[in-house]
């Protein structure tokens, strides 16, 4: 089972790729992507499609991990969340992927306990369960790993 | 010049296709576009990609028409819809094809000479532009041909 977890963005993405393999998860990729504004909308939507259609191919992903959205302060950033999304979802059709979404709080209480924790605690227990991988410059990462752990989660009883 | 123009929904996307040949506009395909709600949302995105991609091939299109969009009652598909414009976004890219956006009072007013029109008004104009055609059973369809319209006089200086 190889999960891609991704945390959608057009400034950063944030997504993590892990082998989970009988009871034992381990981190095969992860990363930052970042799409220059300076390219029109529709060219930085292909790179983020040919970017992640390279992954799953190359990994060959079985499991795409999401978080379910909210609707924030920014209607049209919300919008643009939903290209991405829409992106994400032709994948799963086009790779025939089984699809997880979990709720944000959802996210932060499988992690840390609590559905309230800060990103920053997110990313310290992360950092703790995957010793030996260098902190990311960003939490967009950390969250898009904590969304992966789930998607491996979701059939597994324990991590190890 | 090969125009295509979506009014994109989950329920029932309307298109036209119009060629442009100096000042003569001719609608070469126009309907409406059924995704059954049975089917899971990434196998809905997936049909709509398929469906306007063969289009986009087959009648050689050149430039893709869109109203732009606007936050309505329901957040949750004013978010789906975003889905289905990523999709078409990722068209225009991989296929290099002109984009073109237009206000919904814009459209309105471009074809009833009134940004306050109806959309019944707008159908009634459609029909008596394209005489020949058969009455769309749908608005959306209407609707689609008017912002088809609108890409094809983006750079024409009269209908006809």
């Amino acid at each position: 089972m190889i999960i891609l977890g991704i945390d959608p963005g057009f400034s950063i993405t944030g997504y993590g790729i892990m082998r989970k393999e009988k009871q034992k998860i381990e981190i095969i990729d992860y990363g930052a992507v970042r799409f220059s504004s300076k390219n029109p909308l529709e060219v930085r939507i292909g790179q983020f499609y040919d970017t992640f259609n390279k992954k799953i191919i190359t990994e060959q992903v079985t499991l795409i991990a999401l978080e379910t959205p909210f609707l924030g302060k920014n209607a049209q950033n919300f919008l643009k969340l939903g290209y991405l999304r829409g992106i994400i979802y032709l994948l799963a059709d086009q790779h025939k992927l089984e699809l997880a979404e979990f709720a944000p709080r959802q996210v932060k209480q499988a992690i840390t306990g609590s559905g309230a924790a800060q990103k920053e605690q997110v990313a310290r227990v992360i950092m703790r369960l995957f010793r030996g991988i260098e902190m990311p410059k960003t939490l967009d990462v950390t969250d898009a790993l904590a969304v992966t752990l789930c998607g491996a989660w979701k059939s597994a009883s324990k991590l190890r």
